[in-house]
């Protein structure tokens, strides 16, 4: 069993991890920690843990952390991440991390769309973590930048498309709808139930800080720059995150067609699963699981695709697909402790 | 005190109609009809209306409705209205038509979205009841077809735009997502609670019957034909639509110019709301009543203008917009019995 | 028309009272103050007030009210109420106060339950603002206390079966569900909308604040002293209580000899619907309206009679009978700016 | 591997059967029946399934069941279950029936409450699925009645009190409130989204089919006839069941104490949490899990305790515990399939 660390348990991505850890057959959490409750009962904070995670939150010190685990995920805020990140793999841990810090290669870009990078030198280290692009990086990683929920929906429903040029990229328009747990566990008004139940809106259009991120992963595929119009909504529901994506088809090419290559595409990805035609994927058939399930529309009359992608934006867009980095990081099976389907209703 | 007549009372517009008529300072709803429970108390299906609504249910048939009413509201599905609709106009009644069976000028453009149309003389002489748009011709008109939903939030949201040629059409994509009452009060699975809670889809890509009504507003304003990509999506939440809605801007306009164009635009329309700079509407806003919010901002990075524009679509998108249509068909203030805010929460 | 003052606006039963106030046909706006936001348009706190309440929040000194309005509704928490509502009533205002502060009459119970008091001599003078209960004494009140929400919910739902002595009432047990707009507005983390939303708890079991006022409503019906068991649970909707009341009856009264009683003691009450038998009440239905919707079922197996009462929290619950208290104060229609069905679904 | 059928695999506590199945490791699904949808893959039904389950659905004739399965779950409606189970244990099959059909005792309140019974010999013969109650019948059974879900919640909620004598019966009252899965997948109206969402209301008070079931544990508990008044609410939530259960304590015990004796009550149950004093339980920390959690309040002033008991209707309500039922009647580890912790949020 190797013992794995969670830092900043008391967010709701930390509570996932503690979750889809505790049921991990080769890992025993053996440190969480959350600065403001330090020494409180992990299961005080989440009850739902109660009877099987019973650990005490510890402060996130480095050394502590380092010292009672062999493998580190840190849930903490961007700019807190890179304040204990460097100092966890001097130690010669292990590190996935869930922030945004080391998720940009170019440094400019970061400091840009956040702040001033504190360790610049280990953007160029660090892997990107998503495994269905990048899974022979991240086997031999140190260090993994666990992408964004939103880049995660993007990146994987429009990757078979620009992999194969189908699309004019200076036409692309991604609509993204997120739950609300994207928002995190700190009390703002703007996250009360009643000012979110029976709501809707979208917020941060034209300046969402994943812009980038979706940006840097969708120029990869094309092999060249690609600039996107993404615009976030906030959904009235706990989890999940559908991302409209829109593009102009460069070619005829039906519905069909474009269903195979996506077929083919993720031939042999477990966690990804192609609609069949005439289908949809919904958040609903997400929920709780690593999924992402993709469907897609070419629309004759106007020459567009229009794909649509699903997660559950704490499992495949955060904390499962910070266990299947793990699993590839030390060598498990991709999907030990991430079987389990979502549970519909 | 003017007599009106609800036709299809068992609905979600059925039901918002009497609630907003039943506080309406001019007209007396004096017959209210559904075919599959005459003789019930309305207040029986709807016991939101007991003590201010006691009327039993009658059958459907025009005769009676224009014996007991001087102005229609026939809030039937599609197809079913045109059964009523001559027959109510020949016995000299004005009519609000709620169905889609009015609404398209194009009788062949009906025939391939919908059905064979039985009435298609009466297609030249309906007037489409958006009063922001065609005010003039609905204080004289006998027959308006109430638009749609989802057209209302898009035709209010676009038209500045499009007035002022300001956006390269065929750039146009439409990304809305509605609350489940649009879906009507029939029993189906995929309307149950579980299935749509915590749920979020989209449907009907590429085929959605609102398709041809936006193009057809939407070609009017724009002074040619206009061709968009529509898509449909079903929300969690009772009421509310919203539609984010992308173009490429001819020239450059910053967000401030396009808002002071469409403050200009909408100026003295009492319910049209355009969101100051930096602020996006939100359906909670206007949950319950009349109003149409509208936000923008101008893309600098990308040359486009996103459009959020937000409706409760059982009002402006509905009921409401239905009994505006009628106040300027019967020389009313076009706010009577309108005036109302949403309830927030 | 008077001008009337809403101290306290910033929270939900604020923009509540705004709501239905800017909708009264006697009554002017002049002046809403909210400490944080001194300055700011209420407007942009609140965007459903967007076009119809065009003011900008005052700063709360009672001098300055006083000096803006001929009449004040306070909606302060309790405590901060009675810092503000003696300045007020000796500047010759009429107020009624929508905190707890006056609505206990005994000091030792105020004490006991909330803390120290500051007025205790106000007390005596304030009027419990229960029209169905009150209504004389509300006319020539200069300080209405507005009752609480559950309490209002469990005085109207019991009032018939005390008064008449139906009921065994050491039996009486009241379990309560509140909508979550009856936390406030405040950033809390058990507001949150994840931890709300698909969630459902009782709370301040034994020892919730609103037992006291109960009890001393309910003893005024019974003639004696009355204790309960009332237990509150948090709803993951916005807006409604209901609360389920369980008595041993003394003697055999079955559900239509109940109801008959019910209706003949709420007979010519505008605000209180009597469900028919075999109907029970649903928040859905009084949602945004001021009714109190009542039913219930004698189970002749067990011999108890179940009491279903629902309202809106923030209308009868809270601002809706404040705004129905002003109306008996000032001398308008009881209903006047009340004749709203609620918008359902 | 045992091969185990799924009987009525089209409903919500089918599909939660197969999630839970398809994780556990010592039994394969080797048949899913489902009338209406005979050939249909089952995964186009529930997409949530897809890619884990791979069936197509049968007919549910008994001897086809039987010969493709070694273990039968039959999630049929009542009056369907008991026309195939008595064939499928004449096949030499060992079922858990989780309908109604085989959970009471007496023929006569089966008939009563239900309708005629067409297999009445092996009401005699069935075993009542409460682990917590019966785990050494369940053991040797071949008929297992899975309880139902409200039963369950009140009946581990209640054990400890009846056991040790220490509440006085005729006082019992349990007010229970249901998430929406609990009422099946059929299209109704009142299941609808707009009928559900944003509403709340009591309904079979005192008429609700499983007051027998409950009175029937419960008197086994205490030794003697008990009686109560059960009134069960539907809540807009998915999924869960909280059961509020007031009695009259028979001598002076404070929660410290009573908590006391629940955890020796339960020791060694896997899957019965009780919460600390000061603590009470939510649905939100049962969601997807097999757990039940209880807590409890001892109310001085009046003499009750209030017992607050948990669990997710569609797991420990439903198919979890028929699987903890599956387990300890073919020897496996009890929690096998079951170790998952609820989703939070």
């Amino acid at each position: 069993m190797v013992k794995v660390a969670v830092v900043g348990a008391s967010g709701y991505t930390g509570v996932e991890l503690l979750r889809l850890l505790a049921a991990h057959p080769q890992v025993e959490i053996s440190c969480v920690t959350s600065r403001q409750t330090v020494g409180e009962e992990i299961s005080t904070l989440f009850p739902s843990l109660r009877g099987k995670v019973n650990l005490r939150c510890d402060p996130g010190d480095p050394e502590l952390v380092a010292a009672k685990a062999d493998f580190v995920f840190t849930a903490l805020p961007h700019q807190s991440a890179m304040e204990v990140v460097p100092s966890l793999l001097a130690a010669g841990r292990k590190v996935v991390d869930l922030s945004a810090d080391y998720r940009l290669r170019d440094v400019a870009v970061y400091r840009q769309w956040y702040q001033e990078h504190t360790s610049p030198e280990l953007l160029a280290e660090a892997v990107y973590g998503l495994p269905e692009l990048h899974r022979e990086q991240i086997r031999s990683a140190r260090l993994v930048a666990n992408p964004g929920c939103y880049p995660t929906s993007v990146a994987l429903g429009l990757a078979p498309l620009l992999k194969q040029g189908l699309i004019d990229h200076p036409s692309l328009i991604v609509d993204s709808k997120s739950g609300t747990s994207g928002a995190g566990r700190s009390a703002k008004v703007g996250s009360l139930f009643c000012e979110v139940n029976e709501g809707f809106a979208a917020y941060g259009v034209g300046r969402h800080r994943h812009t980038p991120e979706i940006e840097q992963t969708l120029s990869q595929l094309a092999g060249e720059a690609v600039r996107v119009n993404f615009t976030p909504h906030l959904l009235p529901v706990n989890r999940g995150i559908l991302s409209t994506c829109y593009a102009t088809l460069l070619g005829n090419h039906d519905s069909a067609a474009l269903l195979a290559l996506y077929r083919e595409h993720f031939r042999g990805e477990g966690f990804v699963r192609i609609c069949p035609e005439g289908s949809l994927p919904n958040i609903a058939f997400v929920r709780g699981s690593n999924f992402c399930d993709i469907g897609l529309v070419s629309d004759q009359r106007t020459g567009r695709v229009i794909v649509v992608s699903t997660i559950d934006n704490l499992v495949k867009g955060a904390a499962g697909q910070a266990v299947q980095n793990m699993n590839l990081m030390l060598g498990f099976a991709e999907d030990a402790g991430l079987g389990g389907l979502g549970a519909f209703p």
